[in-house]
């Protein structure tokens, strides 16, 4: 079973590494990265990630991810990318997003008419691709998942896991990376500091985001 | 403020990118990935990540972060690792570990005398470093900060992030990676059904793990 995630300069590292280290440990699993051109992309996090694989080397994935970033408009207008999604999409089992990659797949044409989400600070921007946004953690429609910001991945992840696999392999999974969370504050902007909201709202905006 | 996260073939991609997600949004942070010798490092998510710098090129930095792999023998054996280590230790503001991580701190004899943490299944294997193993998702003693399995290195660095920039900054992290957590099952032993927790340690001690 081929999963293939796309990789992308600016992309946020653990929305899609979150994912990968879920769906590596999915037994008869084959994880590729691919880009426009194989070869290393700049990630978020001080740090590249190896594509070892061209689009065109990639025509039939059964699972396509796509991470999100803090500005991911190059990746909305590039032909090379929505064109490759619209063709794989036609025959993958899953077609799934992190964070803003929904908006790549909403430049994709992909979630016309249907439900879906993306970080809380970019959920108003679906609505322009013909989707109904919702403020859920991971929201399923058809074949197509999408999650909300970052971190989410690994929610989604372990639930696509489930559906592969089984909710025994999953929970093996969930169990293997030690995902019993414990996070020290609040990470949804209906439970922070009003405070932090609005300052995470303006760094976003920003930062060059939609 | 220079964070140096130590890269080596067959490490655990989550284990670095989880806290490099989190702390490459510190303000004033510089995060470098350091390894024997620079270049691409292959991690268990079927995805290189590239250090960027030797070891000797990052002789002082102010925290340490060592990932874990499913088998990081050869890197307690690998005497450029612990001496750097030992080098940087005597200087960091903090030293810290995720997962199997742990277990090359305690080879470069930094967990001596301290209480520690790493991967559930190999918390026993602390104890032949002089470390007492506790149980616990982030310990800290004295300025060596410990995490559990893979994911829990996001939790430790957004405590990390709090003590190095304050709690509004570290919130402000949180609800940046919208880290509001979901897990569709149990991701602890304690919690897990017995029949995945035993299959799960099967798969980890087969998998080369210590």
């Amino acid at each position: 079973m081929q999963i293939a995630i796309l990789a992308f300069d600016g992309m946020t590292a653990l929305d899609a590494v979150g994912p990968a280290q879920v769906l590596a440990f999915l037994p008869g699993a084959s994880l590729v990265w691919a880009s426009p051109e194989p070869g290393a992309r700049r990630t978020d996090a001080a740090m590249s990630i190896v594509a070892t694989h061209a689009l065109g080397d990639v025509p039939r994935p059964e699972v396509v991810l796509v991470p999100g970033g803090l500005d991911v408009r190059p990746v909305m207008a590039d032909a090379r990318v929505l064109d490759w999604l619209r063709t794989v999409h036609a025959t993958t089992r899953w077609t799934t997003s992190v964070c803003t990659g929904a908006l790549v797949l909403g430049a994709a044409g992909i979630l016309q008419g249907l439900r879906a989400t993306t970080h809380w600070a970019m959920l108003d921007r679906l609505g322009k691709f013909g989707a109904t946004p919702v403020s859920e953690r991971v929201v399923v429609d058809g074949k197509v998942i999408t999650a909300a910001g970052v971190s989410a991945g690994i929610d989604m992840a372990l639930r696509l896991a489930a559906r592969l696999a089984g909710d025994t392999v999953a929970q093996g999974i969930q169990l293997g990376i030690e995902y019993d969370p414990d996070p020290p504050f609040a990470g949804s902007p209906r439970t922070a500091p009003p405070a932090v909201v609005d300052a995470a709202r303006r760094a976003l905006s920003g930062g060059g985001a939609l």
